[in-house]
């Protein structure tokens, strides 16, 4: 049968904000998708340059501004927040978003439910996204995808839920320097202990996802617990009794009943890395993505495929559970 | 840490337009969920019943109507239409619900995406609601999850989509007898053929799938071709010779490229029963719904579900993409 071919929607004008590896791997993911055009890039590490050469690719006529307030003076229709971990770290761009009238998505990870820790600043960016008619949102991999979005999809297959448990394995060998030091590979168990309270160490966004999923659920939690552990083994490429990275759980509990749980590992050499959601409920669902979901390529494609759904969207400060599949 | 919670949401008044095995279901799935009430419920073959007892559960108080005319006129919020497998059929139950202003959610397969086999009838009922003010989706396990929505929900994580490649493998024996009619248990080949000629056999609303895969992923299809064939195989409680169940294809093509693939088998005895999803692409995903998803439960989950993001979303004829995960 013949489908009928959907019409172009309009350019969207898209700023970066951060150029760092994920930035350099967004804008070329945005340089390559048809219906977006880069206009501006803040970093102020790298002003002056053409961000395109910045990001190791072509020239692409767009030279990097030292802040958000230069990039947003372009005409911006969505921002791209690529840059710290914490919501108070990203609210000055926001509330600059919001003067200007720019929708923003953002990979801090507190942002992807900033109402859980931060729920006085959560309140403030929502008015001021409502006063500024544009929508915010946190996403990535993870917050906003592997612990959180699919466990909820799938969810929505059951007409009832008693308990969900995610598990990320992640070989950390495989990954990025910066992940590695993240998870602490190759401290001693003294250096990461030391790590995790000065909170250097440790993947972020992990009680947010926990809380995400409660919600989604119509099963707001009563508390979320968090914990974090190294992985000492014998793994290749690390020196004996140092750790291989960490093990981090997130528990859910509503009624004193765990109704979530989400286990992380990312550690070098981890065996069979793999995302898996197994849903109790009717119907049961038990759900392997093998080899697991490529941490960096999800989180460049999850703030891509956000565009679309954010700009189309209500104001105010949204959570992944708000936003169409496409729209 | 501690979760506030949220604030519960007004009771969502509920009609039921179609008392067979899944509105039998979806009605004890109601009665389960808080925050829904049953409020009238049609079928032309239990009038004068008691909703819940016709269901096989404890006399509700709700007396089984006609027709939604009548179901309509009392105050309803959403409707859940349960009964044909084209447009046609429940256009007329549409109509009716936007006149009295009630969102509608319907199993019928073709109208998971009207626009594909009926377009014009489509535009006719997004007209409707339009005016009705009232959404209308069409949605259950497949069409609405396994083959579309799933698929969808993984490739936003993908930077870029090359192929998407989905299988479902029902294990016929294990599901309701009118599932073995539907896909030709039990009968000769050259019965099976006439069947097919007939549409009396085959899963409905394949073409629907593929051309959702095709449209969110930003790539509308020129072409979509479906195929159909009997298994004939030596299987526990088949007659040699005899068809086990069938297969079916759908191939999505653009630019002279195939951009999707469906693969169904419902047949019984079908060995490794499951869903899956492969996608090509970066990063390339490979998932697997071990044992698949129930098809009755699943229907019923995903048309629960689905109540708040229809009452959250503005009017018209939608399809699962424009739907929030949660609302």
């Amino acid at each position: 049968m013949r489908v009928r071919r959907g019409t172009g929607g309009a350019v969207v004008r898209v700023s970066i904000v951060g150029l760092g590896a994920i930035g350099q791997e967004v804008l070329k993911a945005v340089q390559a998708r048809p219906g977006l055009r880069l206009v501006s890039v803040a970093d102020p590490a790298l002003v002056g340059r053409d961000a395109g050469d910045a990001a190791g690719v072509d020239a692409c006529g767009v030279v990097v501004v030292a802040g958000a307030a230069e990039a947003f003076s372009r005409d911006v229709d969505v921002a791209l927040v690529l840059t710290g971990s914490s919501v108070a770290d990203v609210e000055p761009v926001v509330e600059l978003a919001a003067a200007h009238g720019i929708d923003v998505i953002s990979t801090c990870e507190d942002l992807a439910y900033a109402d859980l820790a931060t729920p006085e600043l959560a309140r403030r960016i929502d008015a001021r996204a409502r006063e500024g008619g544009i929508t915010v949102v946190g996403t990535g991999v993870n917050p906003g995808f592997v612990m959180d979005r699919l466990p909820l999809t799938l969810a929505a297959a059951c007409v009832r839920v008693d308990h969900v448990h995610v598990t990320r394995i992640v070989d950390a060998a495989k990954r990025r320097a910066p992940l590695r030091a993240k998870v602490g590979a190759g401290l001693t168990v003294e250096e990461f202990h030391a790590g995790v309270a000065a909170r250097r160490l440790g993947h972020r966004g992990f009680g947010e996802s926990c809380a995400l999923v409660g919600l989604g659920l119509g099963l707001p939690l009563d508390d979320v617990r968090t914990t974090i552990e190294p992985v000492v083994a014998e793994r290749p490429g690390v020196p004996a009794g140092r750790v291989a990275g960490l093990r981090q759980s997130a528990v859910g509990v509503r009624g004193g009943r765990e109704i979530v749980r989400l286990d992380l590992e990312m550690s070098v050499g981890a065996p069979d890395p793999r995302d898996a959601v197994v849903i109790q409920g009717d119907p049961p669902l038990d759900v392997v993505i093998r080899g697991g979901t490529h941490g960096d390529r999800g989180t460049v494609g999850t703030v891509l495929s956000a565009i679309a759904p954010v700009i189309a969207a209500p104001p105010g400060l949204k959570t992944i559970l708000d936003l169409a599949l496409v729209a």
